[in-house]
């Protein structure tokens, strides 16, 4: 089986290296806060002292960081985030980099050809589904990329994900459907939060108006999960407020661009940065409920 | 068993009206088109020449016309749509009026307060799933109404519709939840089309960013149903253009009878508008899509 690395153990990259080191993969893990990867390894892995290191050790090599600015860090950093000269320096020609974070298509694409310069594959691998699929191996990837970087790297993004999508022979498709996917979430957790509120505003009782439209033509995947959050009056972040303000924005630049127009998604896009400058920036994206006036929401059974 | 009335023997009023006789009920029918009723009646039941006629055989009259400009004067038409003095005027202290259209509930209360001045039970009863499931009895109902309302009419209601939400006792709630799943419907085609349209404008194959999404946190269940019809370059209206155009409106009609912003809507129903003006007023609903510009439609399979 091929040595794998895997940079970033926050709440996804935790689960992803979890199923990684349960489907029996030599594991080697890195993250920039001091310890985490010595306590992930001492249930199995190797932890890497620096990205030199871990580029050095792997064959394939997973990025689970925040964005495109932290990508470009532990890539092509002066001296990485591990200090000891970065990623692309140490990792090997043949090698494969695959990319979980959400980002802007064309800055993926570029990411693609730089590492291309360094014999480095390079699959556009965004993922979605949140940590517990992360962690019992059944999250979504969209992917794409060359077919060398599959061949290099297949097997091991089966074992990463529950359905590994396939979306092209290059780097771009895989983050353009994920930041669809992302146009869709958010557009549709700020009309729930719309509709609900007006329920509310008109004196529907919340949990009927939740029955009823489960069941019906209007429901969405978000309706259905993040009003649960609203009714029981609890705003703890499983997703936060700005994590929208940052991924409408990718989607609204992917759009801008190509000049393309997105009324919904720029409304939507208003309605987070309303919510998190009103305050409620590290509350649970459903939260931008909060900026609807003269509705009293429901607290919850207490 | 009740002797029931149908008025308005359109798509979903004739599946209706279906549903009621083989459910075994007396069942009295009324349109405006000459020979409506006389064709539906040759498979059983009667015939009305008149509102007045059908008002004073019935002791439940089920409402299924378009919109509250047609409600209104079926109830107090100065000659009725039939020609022979309306049906509140026919109709006897004691029996029932369901009222089935998508109105603005505000209209709605106002229906069962004039009604009650004449002794007539009212049920604010919308109805929601097309045509298809109203004649096989499948449809939702989204019905509130007075305790002695329901005493009156609660069996017709049940066979009527798979499902009859009871979510108030009085007049309001039902047509406020069905506004409030129009404004989640309108908006979710609208945002299913323009993020299908980002994909086209973006190069990302059509059907592969459709089979993702339905398998994602972005899906709704129109992403799901109205895409469909655009994949397949089919706009035959199912649900026209010009009935998001009519929803929405109602929807904010609502909103800002108590000064209530929605931004989401407001700016799907720009959408529509566009689209209906732009020459799609009666194609299917999906084709907002087609506001959408620099992008080539699929054609479908030829």
């Amino acid at each position: 089986m091929k040595t794998v690395g895997l940079i970033g153990l926050g709440a996804m990259g935790n689960g992803i290296a979890q199923t990684l080191r349960r489907a029996g993969y030599a594991l080697s893990v890195f993250d920039v806060r001091p310890g985490a990867a010595e306590a992930f390894a001492k249930d199995g892995g190797h932890a890497c002292a620096s990205l030199a290191e871990l580029g050095a050790r792997c064959e394939v090599v997973a990025s689970v960081v925040v964005n495109a600015a932290q990508t470009e860090s532990v890539l092509f950093g002066a001296d990485g985030a591990g200090g000891a000269g970065g990623l692309v320096g140490a990792m090997k020609p043949g090698s494969v980099f695959v990319m979980c974070s959400t980002v802007d298509p064309n800055v993926s694409i570029g990411f693609e050809s730089r590492l291309a310069e360094h014999g480095i594959h390079y699959v556009d691998a965004p993922i979605s589904g949140g940590a517990a699929k992360a962690a019992s191996g059944q999250m979504t990837m969209m992917s794409s990329a060359r077919p060398e970087a599959y061949a290099a790297a297949g097997d091991v993004l089966d074992a990463m994900a529950g359905k590994v999508y396939r979306l092209g022979d290059k780097a771009g498709a895989g983050s353009k459907v994920k930041i669809i996917n992302q146009l869709l979430a958010g557009v549709h957790i700020a009309a729930a939060a719309e509709a609900m509120a007006l329920g509310l505003r008109e004196g529907v009782a919340a949990d009927a108006l939740y029955e009823v439209i489960t069941h019906s033509a209007g429901n969405s995947w978000m309706f259905e999960n993040r009003m649960a959050h609203v009714l029981a009056g609890d705003y703890t972040p499983l997703s936060a407020v700005d994590i929208f303000v940052k991924d409408l924005g990718l989607v609204l630049d992917t759009a801008r661009a190509s000049k393309f127009p997105l009324p919904l998604a720029s409304t939507a896009h208003q309605m987070f940065m309303q919510a998190s400058t009103a305050g409620y920036a590290k509350e649970d994206d459903s939260a931008v409920i909060k900026i609807f006036p003269g509705i009293d929401l429901p607290k919850g059974e207490v």
